[in-house]
C-alpha cells in the first residue's frame, strides 16, 4: 500500500497544499486563501475539509503517514507560529496542536526555508549530500542548512536566520528593527532598494526610469537589454551575495549552496557573479569545492515537496 | 575493566599526552618538543615510545580504546594535517595513518578547537547540550560547533573557520591571505594590533607605551590598573566578537558559547562587553536566550582530554 503525506506552504496570500507520495510524486493538489478568515479556527477548519476533500477522492488505498507544513515564523520543536508579520493571526499560534484536533496524524511545521531545503534533500539535488545549504530568495532572504545529514534547527528551534546576518555595518534598516542585515540588500525587495540607490546616485539613462513601483522582475529583463544600471546593480547585490556565502562556508563548509525563489531565477546575473566574489572571499582549503546551484526542485512544487518532507524524514 | 583513551595535544613547541579514563580522569601524562625533529617519521617514533612507557606503567588492566589527536589544520575525515604553519613538517601529512603503524587501536584526529569543543561537550560545561559553540581564543581565534548533539565537520572536514570571516571590510591584513578577518582583531595577536592602533591614533598616556614588545597579557594587566587605552582597546575587540557572533547566533541558534585560551580569561573585560554587543545585535527571537561562558574544562589539562573525547564519541 502507498505511503503518502500531506504537504501545506501556507503563505501570506494562499495557502497551497497536496498529496505527496514517498518519491515526491504530487496525487493531487489545491489551495485556498490564507487571508480573510474570521479567526485562526475558522481557517484551519476551511484547511482541513479541503484536504479531506482530497483524501477522499484518492482511488487507491494508503497509508497516510502524517502533515508537512511550511509557514513564516514556524517552529519545529513547539509547532507554533511565532509573530508572523505577514499573517493574520498575531502572538504564539499553537498551529501543530489545533491541525492534529482534526487529524489523527502526526503534524510537524518548519519555517519555509527549512521545508524547502528538506524538500532539496529528499526530492532535489542534494539527495547525496550531507552538508549543504538551500538559500530562498523571495521578498526577503531564509535559508535552511543541513550538516551530518541533518536539518540545524538550533536550540530553540529558529536556526539559518542566514538574512540577518551582519552585512554592511550601520546599513539599511531591516524589517527586523537591525541595521545593514543580508536580506535588505539581498532579496527581491532588497534588490529593488538597490536599484533605487544607484538611480538616484547618477544621470545615467536606465529603462527602470519609465517604470514606476519597479519590481525584481524589471530589473532582470532590464539586464536582459543590458540595461547599464540593472547590469550593476546585479553586480552590487552578488557581490555583497557572495562575502556573506564565503562566511557561511567558513563557519559551515558545506558541499553546495542551492539558491530557491524568485530571484534566484535571475540565473547568471545572480549565480554566477555571486560565486566569482564568493571565491575572492575564501580561505584557500574552501576555495573550488563549494558549487553554487539553482534549485532542483520543481517551482510551482517546491514548497509543497518540502513540506511533505517532513513527514517522511521525521 | 576500566576503558583509558590517550589523548595528544599537537603544538607549535610541546606535543603534550596523556591517558585519560572515561570520566575525564587524567591518569597519566607526558609531553615531548614538536620541532627539532628530523622528521616526521623520528618524531612519531619518539612519540610512539613515549605513550607506551605510560601505558606500560599502567597498574591496573584496562581496555584501550584508541588514540585521539588535536592539531593545527588536522583534517578529521582524512586523518591528516594539512599545511600547517606552525609545525616543521610541510604538505599533507599521514599522520593517523603513521600512527596507526604503531597502535592497533583506532587514531582519530581533528584540529584543536574541535578538539576542545568535544572536550567541552564530554567533560566541561556543555555535557547536557546539544547546539553550542567553542571558540578558542589563542594567537589565532578557532572555533569547533556542534549542532543536533554533534560535532560539524563539514563536507570536507574544515567546518568552524570562525576566524576567517570577513568582521571588517577591506580590514587589517590575515595571515590566511584575506583582509579584515575576524581574527586579525580577535585574539591574543589581534588584540595587540588594536593596541598598536589605538597608542598611535593619540597623545593619551599609557602603561602600555612602556613596554617593548607588550602582549595581551599586558594589556589585561594595565586594563586591571584601569588604563584607559587598554580599556578602551578590550572595549573595541569586544564590539568586533560580540557582532560577529551575533552572526553566528542567527546561522546556528546555539544554546551557549563557550570561551577557551588566553584571552578568554580576561574575563569581565571581553565575555560581558562582547555579550553585551551580541545582544544589540541579535534578532529578536535570540535576545536573552544565548549565554556566553568561560570554558569549564581546566585549563592544563583541556587539549588531553578534548583529543581523548575524540575516541569515547566515535
Amino acid at each position: 500500500m502507498k505511503e503518502i503525506a500531506i504537504g501545506i506552504d501556507i503563505g501570506g496570500t494562499n495557502t497551497v497544499f497536496g498529496i505527496v507520495d514517498k518519491k515526491g510524486n504530487i496525487i493531487s493538489k489545491n489551495s485556498i486563501l490564507t487571508s480573510g478568515h474570521n479567526d485562526l479556527q475558522t481557517y484551519i477548519n476551511v484547511l482541513s475539509t479541503s484536504i479531506k476533500d482530497l483524501l477522499n477522492n484518492l482511488k487507491d488505498e494508503f497509508i497516510f503517514k502524517g502533515i508537512g507544513i511550511g509557514a513564516p515564523n514556524a517552529n519545529f520543536h513547539t509547532g507554533t507560529i511565532e509573530h508572523a508579520a505577514n499573517l493574520d493571526w498575531k502572538g504564539v499560534l499553537p498551529f501543530a496542536d489545533i491541525m492534529k484536533e482534526h487529524f489523527d496524524v502526526p503534524v510537524y511545521l518548519t519555517n519555509d526555508a527549512n521545508a524547502a531545503a528538506l524538500g532539496e534533500k529528499i526530492y532535489g539535488g542534494a539527495k547525496y549530500m550531507d552538508d549543504f545549504i538551500l538559500i530562498t530568495l523571495g521578498t526577503g532572504l531564509g535559508s535552511g542548512i543541513f550538516a551530518n545529514g541533518r536539518l540545524i534547527y538550533g536550540h530553540s528551534g529558529f536556526a539559518g536566520e542566514l538574512g540577518h546576518i551582519n552585512a554592511i555595518p550601520n546599513g539599511r534598516l531591516c524589517g527586523c528593527g537591525k541595521k545593514g542585515c543580508l536580506e535588505t540588500y539581498v532579496s527581491a525587495k532588497g534588490i529593488v532598494n538597490n536599484a533605487i540607490d544607484f538611480l538616484n546616485s547618477t544621470d545615467e539613462d536606465s529603462l527602470l526610469r519609465d517604470i514606476e513601483n519597479f519590481t525584481s522582475k524589471d530589473i532582470y529583463e532590464a539586464a536582459l537589454k543590458n540595461d547599464i544600471i540593472a547590469l550593476q546593480v546585479f553586480d552590487f547585490t552578488a557581490n555583497i551575495l557572495g562575502i556573506s556565502l564565503a562566511d557561511a562556508v567558513a563557519i559551515l563548509n558545506p558541499e553546495a549552496i542551492f539558491l530557491f525563489g524568485g530571484l534566484a531565477n535571475a540565473g547568471d546575473f545572480i549565480l554566477q557573479p555571486a560565486k566569482e566574489y564568493m571565491e575572492e572571499n575564501l580561505l584557500e582549503v574552501f576555495k573550488d569545492k563549494v558549487e553554487i546551484l539553482p534549485s532542483q526542485l520543481e517551482g510551482g512544487n517546491a514548497a509543497i515537496l518540502g513540506a511533505s518532507a517532513l513527514v517522511f524524514t521525521n
